[in-house]
């Protein structure tokens, strides 16, 4: 009996591979650069490339493995196996990924977008152990989701469903990637951590996140004002607050919505810690509704780092 | 074999009791006053009141009815069929009227909030017979929402699943009754159309509004609203859609949240018709990620005036 899955964790400018155990434990790790803007061909070679590279580290023959799990950059269709036009690898346009890599491991594939795997990980092996109805948000460039509704990940109509991040939440904020104004993911990511840094640096010369990135504003980014926060920089810390409280609004919009038992939260900018959870979950508990504003978990997902990876592989795993 | 179920929509002004067969008809329909104001004693008196003359001018005898479902205004603790504190019932305050209803009949009895209760009906008999993930909303004085999910009504981890009305979209809006500013509710329901024609009239003596309600700010309401807007009044038309556009971006943010198959809009405000609609489904279309935007559909509810009693009948039919 084969006793492995592999997750495929595909971002735009890493893909993780790992070997995974059935207990979500990581045998063996395995990274290569994406290579996005040499597009769709390469970025597809370089998957294959990182599986095989991964089997041969960990001197594991393919006959131990049962199946393959990739978590990719949404929109992607999850039935057909297929990436639709994500942001951040230009060129993809329905991609049948879950197909080309079938025929080339001729092992089952399943493949989703990288939030929903994620909150499948965390669901069998991370902050919603047990828990029947959670949220896994991951804030980090952008924003995503993914919802488990009594049991099971919620897809929707088509596979779509989880898209967090675009929730309007200021109609009259700034534009978000997705072409509409005031998402959250306008209002609460990494990258609008450092946007509203850099407009508000430019009349605002002595804060020391202009000192942290060099004097150069086009350098500041949100690791840059979540050290000069660390400093006591009050602009900094003030950005942050305000991201955060944008997020706790979201969260609540949620809750409001579904009433899950749990909220986790992952994704780069979530390192941050309790300096964007506090005021986040304090938002957050304000703006739902009781008694759901008392009972929610709001926690940080637990999967860390590694949540793409045994993510992807909880994708084999899935009841459906 | 008991061939009916008793359905009682309990409303802040009215009390709807209809008996109702298996196929979502409606044998006998009988409306008393709430009197809401005269305390919970009362109303819950008439409530069984209402029961009892409804039997007995339909010469139905007990032993046809198999159950009774209660649809309540909200919020309510589903499985204890206890109605919480709902802002248009003064003096309620964690009644169990699932309990005190079963003691006087003898029945089955089931309650939920009454949207849950609709969205129910029209998933049995209404717009989204035969779909597996759909979003019932009612548009009336306030904003609800009842979304089944995989065939499933969502009640979430406590029961309190979907309220949409409280979805913020808006934060320095208006207050909403819930406290907070610029929930879904305040921006789009009767009242937030009423309430902004009241104060756009104060500066605007020359609208049609103003006329229709005999000179007197007070008395306008949602239908004057409407009212002016179908005679050609310009501020009339602004009001409605920029309420309708905000009810469009609501239902975006759910779309991009749940994917669902349709959303179908019930309550006194979408009796406007496509003068409401349009406006509303043309903003959700834009404001929601494709493919979503394009496949989902968006109606007006079916079961009109009756969703509130056919629903609380299909309660209890539910499958769970």
């Amino acid at each position: 009996m084969a006793k492995y899955i592999i997750g495929v964790d595909l971002g735009g400018t890493k893909i993780l591979s790992a070997i995974v155990t059935k207990n979500g434990n990581i045998v063996k790790k395995v990274q290569v650069p994406t290579q996005a803007s040499r597009g769709r061909a390469r970025v597809v070679k370089n998957i294959v490339r990182s599986i095989r590279t991964l089997l041969m580290d960990a001197r594991v023959p393919l006959s131990d493995i049962e199946a393959i799990g990739v978590g990719a950059p949404g929109p992607v269709l999850f039935k057909e196996g297929v990436v639709l036009n994500p942001p951040n690898l230009p060129g993809w346009k329905r991609v049948p990924l879950k197909k080309i890599l079938a025929r080339e491991f001729r092992k089952k594939v399943v493949l989703d977008n990288d939030a929903n795997a994620a909150a499948l990980g965390e669901g069998a092996f991370g902050f919603a152990k047990g828990l029947k109805n959670f949220i896994f948000i991951t804030v980090s460039t952008g924003i995503g989701g993914g919802l488990v509704i009594d049991g099971k990940l919620l897809r929707g109509a088509w596979g779509g469903a989880g898209e967090v991040g675009h929730m309007i939440i200021e109609p009259s904020g700034p534009r978000c990637g997705c072409g509409r104004r005031g998402c959250l993911e306008a209002m609460a990511s990494g990258s609008a951590i450092a946007r509203l840094a850099k407009a508000k640096l430019k009349t605002n010369k002595r804060s020391l996140m202009l000192k942290l990135a060099g004097g150069d504003i086009s350098k500041v980014n949100a690791k840059t004002v979540e050290d000069a926060a660390r400093s006591g920089d009050s602009l900094a810390k003030k950005i942050i607050n305000r991201a955060a409280r944008y997020l706790g609004m979201g969260l609540a919009n949620l809750i409001n919505i579904l009433a899950p038992d749990a909220i986790g939260l992952g994704g780069g900018v979530m390192k941050m810690g309790q300096m964007f959870l506090g005021p986040a979950e304090k938002a957050a508990r304000e703006l739902s509704l009781s008694p759901a504003a008392k009972l929610v978990k709001i926690v940080r997902a637990k999967l860390g780092e590694d949540a793409g990876v045994i993510g992807a592989a909880a994708l084999c795993m899935e009841n459906k």
